[in-house]
């Protein structure tokens, strides 16, 4: 009890030293906005009036689903699953010019893609964490079973350990997956108990026939495994509908929160996944900074939901981490304003 | 005739090609939302399917106004806008701080600082323009003469050729001068024709006493000067309530269009710059690339009038070419996504 009294105290301490410091800078009070409750916030994380950004990571979770071979929800074929992470490999994706742009590290995982990759495919930046090549399609059957679920979790524990070790502490996490953001819905449609048709969206670019069928499908699937029961168990959740890739990032985005890592969440499928990881740790919010409001309809609900204010509001609808590895820099920013701007006193400039 | 036949069709082809270079990229249409505007925009104003941004700068112009002196809508003495200078030239502000990360090059210039900055303030960053140390109290007689509105529009052409001359082609403009918000308003009051309440925000942070004082003062300074009778004239419009670092940057807009320079537009007072410069030159909006919505209250309006899309919304309002710094790395992230990802083809990645 004495401990968590002096916990207290001593956060509240720190958190009127870094408000008195953002203050004391030769600027107006509150006049650099959100970035002045980024540098609060990083400093919270860190425990720290002088907060560093060290190895910045984006990790890419790569998972196939079942769902995607009946074409009823996405309009690109699975294959492309695959494709996109030789790419990701050969550094030709959206998410390879951000990461070389703005200096961060990017890790690509088969989470579970229904491809064998070769060895050739062995690169510094890929990680082979497959679970099964693919998920079952939930239209019929579960898509993985609890084991499953809870291996996928386990082995994002691990990746996120590992790059720990190699003293990272601000780690996004993107996602490839053709069929996720159905995925994506369902978990929202049960966790935000919201109707599933405002939590589907485009994707990546159905037309307005295929949304039609898109909803359909998923309205089927929820009543199918009656989502709307399932109550605070994300692991039951997972094995009735989530992704491989999905359920990888949930033990990325806990042990990243473990690990006291400054947490960029991405978009779309990304909140969807931070949706299961706080009910199996309520606390891990307060590790994430949210880099952007998605185009993806559904994902400002699930903002909301979240109390979660975004960076950036470019309607992106990518995936694959862009989000984050875009909002990054702006951290960085907010990081650099409270350890490298003079104070008042300090350039010896008149304050109000 | 036949010439501006021509060009015109040279630009429908070059913006089809653009179009279609974006859509080719390993993503699915539409996903990288305004970063896909951004980079058709740059690959217009530079006439080329593979732009390239170098060299980029923010050039902070400086400048006293009168009216501080007062202290009737202002709560910072007038001394700081030397004492910032002093502290741009050191390396401790914040726009110090984002061009250093983001590898901007930052010139500082008096305008028209009431200070007489002594020769060891001489620096590589440092422009001495000054055309009068600060301007009159626009309260009772005009600010400056048309003769200096005008030598100081020249001033700015002469700073942004000199800049361009070093191959630079992305520019950016901030400002320094306590008291400037006013004038700003002013200018907007003037031009969007409406109420000067409207207009007038916080700056750096009056008090609700402050701000009732700050719209009554300039009430008076707006019927006092005849504002709604001055029509599509903005260099009598700077005469009577502009500031000198309001005017040069209108000339540097002017500068940096006619050298077919990409212009990032920060807040409220370089959007007020910018919509003199629209008066004496419509075309160069063009080349506009708008940074972010300042959190001073009248900046959306602006932005409206300018049907301006700004990339950042996060409650800036610090001036100095803050949020145009901030803003360049996604500019950049834009040009690098047209010419480093790879194609549908050139990945192997299946097409819709």
């Amino acid at each position: 009890m004495e401990t968590i009294i002096t916990t207290r105290k001593a956060r509240a301490i720190l958190q009127k030293e870094l408000k008195d410091k953002i203050d004391f800078k030769t600027k107006p009070v509150g006049s650099l906005g959100r970035l002045e409750e980024i540098a609060l916030r990083v400093g919270k994380i860190q425990n720290s009036l002088s907060p560093h950004l060290n190895r910045p990571h984006i990790v890419v979770f790569a998972g196939d689903h079942g769902i995607a071979t009946t074409g009823l929800v996405n309009p690109y074929p699975q294959a492309v699953t695959a494709q996109m992470v030789v790419n990701f490999l050969k550094g030709g994706a959206a998410i390879n010019v951000f990461c070389r742009q703005n200096n961060i590290e990017l890790i690509v995982v088969d989470s579970g893609v229904n491809y064998l990759f070769h060895s050739g495919t062995a690169s510094e930046r890929f990680i082979s964490a497959k679970v099964a090549p693919g998920t079952n399609n939930y239209l019929s059957s579960d898509a993985m079973t609890e084991r499953e679920a809870l291996l996928a979790i386990e082995k994002g524990n691990e990746i996120v350990a590992g790059i720990a070790s190699k003293a990272c502490n601000m780690i996004g996490f993107g996602e490839m997956g053709i069929g996720n953001t159905s995925s994506a819905a369902l978990i929202m449609s049960s966790i935000l108990k919201i109707p599933i048709q405002e939590c589907v969206g485009r994707g990546t670019g159905v037309t307005d026939d295929q949304l039609k069928v898109k909803i359909e499908t998923l309205d089927k699937v929820f009543i199918h495994h009656h989502l709307d029961k399932i109550i605070n168990n994300p692991i039951l959740l997972l094995s009735k509908i989530g992704g491989f890739e999905i359920a990888m990032m949930a033990g990325a985005y806990l042990e990243a929160a473990r690990q006291h890592m400054v947490i960029v969440v991405d978009g779309f499928i990304a909140t969807a996944s931070l949706l299961i990881a706080k009910q199996l740790n309520e606390n891990i919010l307060q590790n994430c900074l949210f880099a952007h409001t998605s185009g993806e309809q559904g994902h400002e609900k699930m903002l909301a939901f979240l109390e979660a204010k975004p960076l950036l509001h470019l309607g992106l609808r990518l995936g694959e981490g862009t989000g984050a590895a875009l909002a990054m820099p702006l951290i960085q920013s907010a990081v650099n304003f409270l350890n490298e701007m003079a104070s008042f006193e300090s350039a010896g400039v008149s304050n109000k």
